[in-house]
């Protein structure tokens, strides 16, 4: 069965962003935002408090240390510095969920470290140690593609488990990359969505933007909860899996 | 018997400060900066690395996130803002540390907010209460003072455990406080400073300014290795309380 | 004739805060954040743009440097702090005016760095110090209140002018205070804001919370833009005084 | 003839780094940190003030913003965040220097900005963009490549000025880079450091790694005054060029 992940406790102090409260009853997996790109200490606990009233599975979203940046900037870090700052965001969002009685079950990379991640090798093989030396079991959340068995033997050998995710609302390329933003038709309208999302659940595959099939194996469905209408496409591509 | 505790892991990024290498073959307890006025994710990782190749026991060190003023500037926060700052840092730590084998054993608040926990009994109680609700038992290492059994109580009322610091170097006044170090004979010689920390493991007492003899109850003395003197003194301390 | 001055530039980053287009063609003083407590220089560089647009005097709006608590929570800096961040985020904000053909013509603390000025000799002497220093002239605002007269002095004895604001929406006490935010009344309605308003306009007096009016000499006043109730309540203040 | 620039102003808050008041009677140039990568306010007036006691020219060393990193590793900005960044950190050096009746006279990007800069013709252009808007002349610090015709010509396109670098104790290539710092070799042996001084200073020529002359046109030398070593060459190199 499609899991819905989500980005939540991107509120930053006095500033807010998405809609938590409204997306939080629709998903089943929320990847919360630890510090370093968006979230504060406060906003960790609410989210963490929110997740545990609707029964949600948490992650750790970690992202690289550029906040005005929203951690949408690849930084050029040594291996050693992403094990570290992995380790640092993980590590705070795990204890705070502990003292809400729950666990941290997985870990997302956000924004630029995880194009990094999907990208780069050296990157991958950081994040993976990472997680693979943390004193509990974590599965690493990633995105789907032609890769992924090259991926799943990378985790192999670390002796980590992978989650793969696709996007609902974005048109894929025949190589199984997204679509550039910039180009025509790279985000699917509501019904094209809710069509690749039917696919994906019934027959694990998508349409890609020339027409072909491609075969993705998913474990999770990223949504976006940024707004109004974000939120109503999650209650349809909820409906749609069912 | 009276350990010793020293506030490590103090550099942050390019910028190096203390001894701790020179520091750690010879203290107890070692006081590990989480980030926030000081200490960045690979300092931490390196400097817990280095606490478990001497054996010495690991606590959080907590500041304000002010990494500019050191987290020696008072900050007005909401107890619910300390108590979230708190566990963060404290999860950060914790998890580092568990990665590399260890379990943090105590907190000890830094700078400001060592100050305003020592004032302001407001901001004890948030403390002690994120210590309480930590999901496994922290000691939370606080000043001994004339307030101890106050300070006791308060702390059974959120079942924690409280550890004792004095100052090994610097007087007291009779009311069991510092002398603030503008004052003639606020920082001992090394020959007053020994002394003081003989009768502290003798009789748990110390001589104040006056020249009276105040009780004071103590688990661990509060010692400093910024420089070559520092680790000198650290080493005759040592002595003197074997 | 009454000025209308709003606190604008908050934005930070991916998170935006402000009505800013909205509330740009109804005043006549943009209040802008320097980066410290809010704002960075790409939305501090947007919002100059928009000032100009609209022809509005800008001002630097300085705060503690404390990002995730807003500048709301007052630090216990030391005056050449204090002198030295002012100077810097003033700084900044005029060299990147002067890239877009305007100069800051004033200078209005932020948040807690504001109520400290105002209830602190030492912080408000720090500010005017460091406001006088300055190479250009620069006007410091500050809250109207019958302390004006003492406050005039300090500023002639460091050769600086002074704008003295009220606050439109909020109840004074009899001691020409606000009255907390926390008392019933303390936020007027649209209404009494605007009797407010045109009192302060016609007599410079307010009607306190026990119905005794209060002499308040006003150059400006500060209006809110960080809504659409707030955007409309401007544009009725600026009816009412026109 | 040949001066000598120099970065100061890297402490942070509590950290010191550098040895800023050896250095100064030494050089011509004082490169200063503007507090994204180093520096603070604080230590900005301090830096400008011995700079003025010892009548050296200043210039901004803005970097990225990456505390943590120091500045050192690349971040993949826009054109606009970099000119943003740019102008923000000159603003703010210039604004303060001019309070202590000095002026700006040049910019030296720090770290990977630098090195972004030089490898990244976008980057250039960004950064040669906003010292062009900026409101007085300004001149760019680049280093002296077998390019700086091509960068001359950049240069006038946007109407300013440069000034080119050569690096006193570091070993260069054929095509005039630097040798890679893990190459052996790559740093000068004092001795082979002096002559290279010399050669500049007298031919405008170094001899690069495998034993070739290399023309370079220098106005300024970069030297480093991080530890008492460093402060020595200074001074050797200063007696060596006068």
């Amino acid at each position: 069965m499609l899991r819905l992940n989500c980005d939540l406790g991107e509120s930053f102090g006095a500033w807010t962003m998405g809609m938590d409260a409204m997306v939080m009853p629709h998903i089943d997996q929320a990847n919360i935002a630890c510090g370093f790109h968006a979230g504060d200490p406060v906003v960790m606990q609410q989210t963490l408090a929110l997740a545990k009233q609707h029964g949600v599975m948490v992650g750790a979203h970690p992202g690289y240390h550029d906040l005005v940046g929203f951690g949408r900037r690849s930084m050029n870090c040594q291996p050693h510095e992403i094990e570290a700052l992995l380790m640092y965001q993980v590590s705070a969002l795990d204890g705070m969920a502990r003292v809400q009685g729950m666990e941290l079950e997985y870990v997302k990379p956000h924004g630029a470290l995880y194009n990094d991640m999907m990208a780069n090798e050296g990157v991958r093989a950081a994040i993976m140690g990472a997680i693979a030396s943390y004193h509990r079991p974590l599965v690493l959340m990633l995105q789907a593609t032609p890769q992924a068995e090259l991926h799943r033997e990378e985790a192999e050998r670390k002796g980590i488990k992978l989650w793969f995710e696709a996007f609902a609302d974005r048109c894929y390329d025949d190589d199984g990359r997204l679509l550039a933003r910039t180009r025509t038709g790279a985000v699917h309208s509501r019904e094209r969505m809710l069509e690749q999302v039917q696919q994906l659940a019934e027959e694990q595959t998508v349409t890609t933007v020339s027409g072909h099939r491609l075969s993705l194996s998913v474990d999770t469905l990223c949504v976006h909860g940024d707004n109004a209408e974000g939120v109503a496409a999650i209650e349809a591509i909820r409906e749609a899996i069912s």
